[in-house]
């Protein structure tokens, strides 16, 4: 997808100019140029190429949703208190708190300007498309705050799955759908893409919970472990709360609340509890059963099969796939 | 105006209904009848019925316009580190930082969601309009941040003339133009009556400004001297600065950076220098000249005069004038 990277990156960069007021406008650009694979906008492109050659026209609404996805960071690393985004400072970090509250705002703003710009023929669908979905991942956030003040064994799975839906899940589908639209697909071809975005963006986070625990260091990117140190609500701990005994349970609770010296001891005693109950082949389980009925609805597409190929081939890049 | 409030209130009262999660929209019903006047979705409301008698197909932009403004409110009172609105404790303060931030993003969204309603034949130059307003606010909000830390002998008299358009009168001036829109208006007519708001809420900050210092507590409704006491960089002090003499600028400055035991005797410092100036009748000038300036374009409207009659009676009930 080299090339319609390329075609994303060159059309944000002609966007970056210096702008008025610089206090406002230069945070925003910090943000964007901080890089990042552009899944979000490579989706909106590849959406519209599987139904037109013409793929320049999904430009304006991926940079939308370029803009939209930058905003959520901005704001969602300040509530997490995240001083560190892909190794640089977050936007409250860098500048500070007021800051990233208003240029955040002012891309939310900037993003619909740019949706504004599909043509006519396919402008309600495409809006009520990403206002649907504005109002999913401000709810999926939601969701994710409120898991971290309640209980461990208080959260189910179900919860966590329909909040990783709402937070990451919904965009990636919403992309592609809206990419199809600005294609010309008819509106059942662009909800079978939509459905198949929410299904294998369902499966690419249990992955990344998975590659968090299982995966090693150099292609995954961050640090591994990272989850059990921060005690993050992820679908493997949930899962062994929820399939451990009661002895197992209560070592888990004990585990979240210990003070470890050592973090390498910490990540390996989950680790084993982890292991003791399978908990990773049943994420990997789960993940596939995602990934099998998100392709079900790419299957049900008229698309040709190289087309189909394409897209299939850029979802299993991102999910570290071999095939 | 008493039927188009009571039609907006009862609108909106519908829509305040428990909606899960509860974290998110609980704080945002607390924000939305918190009450105000409804300056802005009233206007949206005349704007419609001044050209049709069906004035009820304004009322989604009008939620949208109010919900807007409330996320603007939201956000901005973190920035200000406001500790009430209306008497009220803000949403920060209510609940907490993050709250206020995400609360304030889902009800952005949801104002887009309600925009979104319109008809369809006025779809694109009423989120023309929209877009273009909820940017500048961003930027407006901006400007009078960057105010706050700027030496007030730098700040020029039409800086903050054009701080105020953007933050306060651009979207007065939409809301009058999206009800005119969806109410039939032509798009000249629609034009004339943003030009009319945007005049006319410039003339109502300035009434505002004057009325801080110069009011009387009873039809105030704020702290008579308020602006004086925080320092703001208001018209009457700039346009103090830019008259007085070199040895009355330094004694603003000087009276600026002194830590006054005593409000009162800082605000009537502060009222001998802008009277000496005759700081009042200027700003009361130009205020004037700003509200022909907005008659003139409602003037040139094809509008009844009793129709016309209506939209004054409102603007003058807001600035509080004698007629």
């Amino acid at each position: 997808m080299k090339h319609l990277s390329d075609i994303f990156n060159n059309a944000l960069k002609e966007n970056c100019a210096a702008k008025s007021p610089f206090n406002l406008y230069e945070p925003v650009d910090y943000l964007l140029q901080l890089g990042g694979k552009r899944v979000r906008p490579i989706l909106c492109l590849i959406g519209c190429e599987l139904f037109d050659d013409e793929v320049k026209k999904a430009i304006p609404p991926a940079m939308g949703i370029e803009y939209f996805h930058n905003f959520t960071l901005a704001h969602d690393d300040i509530m997490d208190a995240a001083p560190l985004r892909r190794g640089k400072p977050t936007m409250h970090t860098r500048y500070d708190l007021n800051t990233a509250i208003l240029s955040g705002d002012v891309m939310f703003a900037k993003a619909y300007q740019f949706m504004c710009q599909v043509e006519n023929s396919v402008l309600v669908p495409v809006l009520q498309t990403f206002n649907q979905t504005a109002i999913e991942v401000c709810e999926g956030q939601q969701y994710d705050m409120d898991f971290e003040t309640r209980d461990v064994t208080d959260v189910r799975v179900e919860d966590y799955l329909k909040m990783i839906e709402l937070k990451t899940a919904v965009l990636i589908a919403a992309s592609l759908k809206i990419g199809a639209l600005v294609g010309g697909a008819s509106p059942s071809e662009a909800q079978r893409l939509y459905e198949f975005g929410r299904l294998a963006g369902i499966a690419f986070q249990l992955q990344d919970d998975i590659l968090d625990t299982y995966g090693n260091a150099e292609n995954f990117g961050k640090q591994v472990g990272g989850d059990i140190i921060q005690n993050k609500k992820t679908y493997l701990l949930l899962e062994a709360v929820n399939m451990g005994s009661e002895k197992i349970r209560q070592k888990i609770v004990e585990n979240l609340s210990l003070q470890y010296d050592n973090n390498e001891e910490k990540v390996a005693e989950m680790k084993n509890i982890f292991n003791s109950l399978k908990v990773k082949e049943k994420a990997e389980d789960l993940m596939e059963s995602y990934y099998d009925k998100a392709c079900k609805h790419l299957d049900a597409t008229k698309l040709s099969i190289s087309k189909k190929q394409s897209l299939l081939s850029f979802i299993d890049y991102l999910m570290k796939r071999k095939r």
